[in-house]
């Protein structure tokens, strides 16, 4: 049966030889979602993992669409949130996927944000050296950069994401239709990494964002569009450089500072999501490049812009609760894992879509521009 | 300086394309540790992870021929026996690792036998999604064994290396001199995995042991020549399948029975040792590949008799303490992880040096043959 639905759908392939996957992208996934892992992964159980926010409102769904096409599956619900990331869960959901049976040919699916995807896919990667795996992503964060492209892991008190993994997943169903439960919150937070797709290599992207972004925030055809767009331009990355050696390092424009904020709000989300971190890191990349005399003032101005548009936070005094002093937010950034032997290395830019990776950042620098910037 | 050590060293190429390392055997590795290391990894510190018997032998010879070599280095030392392969010790690892700010051109070393090699192996997998590792094996199995070839795990409540990584050394360091240490148990267990070499596919190598066993424990050439033929044959089979899709299973001959036979004793090392599980294992593996007629019972009597020799429990009846119901044991090898949708796989045998992976192996053959073999 050919739906509108269907005839919306667009497939964006990840070309990484025998591992390579298809990331589908449109409305009513999760109720096709039996048929296209049947198509796919003939025979196979399911171990679902996901949490109390996103269960209520698509566990069920999923499941049935499992059950309709003969498929076994287990599930796991886990308390919602970036704390999540913990090795005391990952335990929990290694423990639930033994149990369960589930053996290499069988898959462990993430049904939820990129929490649940980074957690899930990192219990994948390690129950039995590796395991299948599938993501369906429910949040515009998940759909247009965790779930892609193989990262996956934890927190640990030394900083974010530093324990993991990479582990490609084997499919992903980007169902669009789910992104109309987000909060406009969260909408916004996922959207930092679309216009971050345009700021690191794609201009014309990025000027198409500053006209289209009423309709994508609206759920209009343009969407689906910058979805599929912002996979693309992320799988077109993850192919070149699978292990971040060289060219992946540039998704992480923005990151570093990011980062930092995140671990000084101390991952609390009501005062900053990671992506509100990622569109103030971007910010202050640009600024932090113009202070270089790397890009125009003109450039930074004109990202600060866009996102405020948008209703994105774009400066450190927008956080609420206050900041620790700038020299906790320079520890964090050393200990973030983009360092390589001691010197700074970030994501700078030389306009807009015009990014590079700079491995050499004197650290004075840093510090300088960050007490300028850094809310009193 | 060439030493009569250094003239007797061997070196065991693991051919991996870029992610190719060199195993190096000898007396004296662990004194020239600081130069191997130096020459290969340029400027990286070291975070050392071992335990408590080998701490107070090893650590501080080790920690010089660094500190002599001009490496910094940090240390962890965790408690004996294997119980630490659990996720409460992983954990203790990744965060000493982190907090040590080890990064990714950096080096984990576990210098330990086989469980330090494993739980540390996984933790340098998993912290900052893959770090440098250096195996510094300091028992006979670990150095013959699972020192090479990449696998990392720890053992879930659902058996035992369910969940881990393959993550390739960059150095193996076998110090041969370390073995006198060994208690005559810990160097028999070490040796059935000797053993075994022969019986997957080296008659010869079979035959050679038969003659000069004594000389292998009691240190002459012949143990550094067992030592050297052992890595080459497991370093071959890794070659050819990284990744255990098939090839790679025949190093698990002995390994499904005694993987169910450890979990029945709890993983007590005062009833029975991992190598002791795997001699009985292999002792079963040509027992029953005798009743499914695929072998002569005489190849089954002579593995028996050559293992019995050495010091080795050849049955079920020699472990102390007595055993589950044969239904546990069951249990205990349908969950074990070389199992494909609930069929199961066996390592059997058409004679000494004839092992083949047999996938469809009838659970009820395996029944009646328990039946006959345990004890009551």
């Amino acid at each position: 049966m050919t739906s509108p639905a269907s005839a919306a759908r667009r497939t964006v392939r990840v070309d990484l030889g025998e591992r390579s996957y298809d990331i589908l992208i449109g409305p009513g996934l999760i109720a096709s979602a039996g048929a296209e892992i049947g198509a796919r992964l003939k025979g196979c159980r399911i171990a679902v993992v996901t949490d109390e926010h996103v269960a209520p409102l698509y566990l069920e769904p999923f499941l049935s669409s499992l059950a309709d096409a003969g498929i076994e599956a287990v599930s796991q619900v886990l308390p919602a949130g970036e704390k999540t990331k913990s090795f005391e869960h990952l335990m929990t959901v290694c423990d639930a996927v033994l149990g369960a049976r589930i053996e290499r040919g069988d898959a462990v699916v993430a049904l939820g944000g990129g929490v649940i995807g980074d957690l899930t896919g990192f219990a994948a990667g390690i129950v039995r050296r590796g395991s299948r795996f599938i993501q369906v992503p429910t949040s515009l964060l998940a759909q247009v950069d965790s779930s892609v492209g193989g990262k996956t892991g934890i927190n640990s008190r030394h900083g974010k994401n530093l324990i993991g993994v990479f582990h490609q997943p084997d499919l992903v169903l980007a169902d669009t239709g789910v992104l109309d439960t987000l909060s406009p919150r969260e909408f916004r937070a996922g959207y930092a990494e679309v216009a971050k797709y345009g700021l690191i290599d794609k201009p014309d992207f990025f000027a198409w964002l500053e006209k289209n972004w009423r309709d994508i925030f609206s759920g209009g055809e343009a969407r689906i569009e910058a979805i599929a767009t912002s996979c693309q331009a992320k799988a077109d990355v993850v192919a070149a450089d699978e292990r971040e050696t060289g060219l992946r390092a540039l998704l992480n424009l923005g990151h570093t500072f990011g980062h930092a904020l995140e671990a000084a709000t101390e991952y609390d989300s009501a005062r900053l999501v990671h992506g509100e971190g990622v569109a103030i890191g971007m910010v202050l990349a640009h600024q932090f490049s113009a202070r270089m005399n790397l890009a125009s003032p003109d450039d930074a101005r004109r990202v600060e812009a866009h996102l405020k548009d948008v209703g994105l936070p774009v400066s450190m005094d927008a956080i609420p609760g206050g900041l620790p002093p700038v020299e906790v937010l320079m520890e964090a950034i050393a200990q973030d894992k983009k360092v390589k032997s001691g010197r700074l290395t970030f994501i700078l830019t030389r306009g807009i879509g015009q990014s590079f990776v700079a491995d050499d950042v004197p650290a004075s620098e840093v510090l300088s521009f960050l007490k300028e910037k850094h809310p009193r």
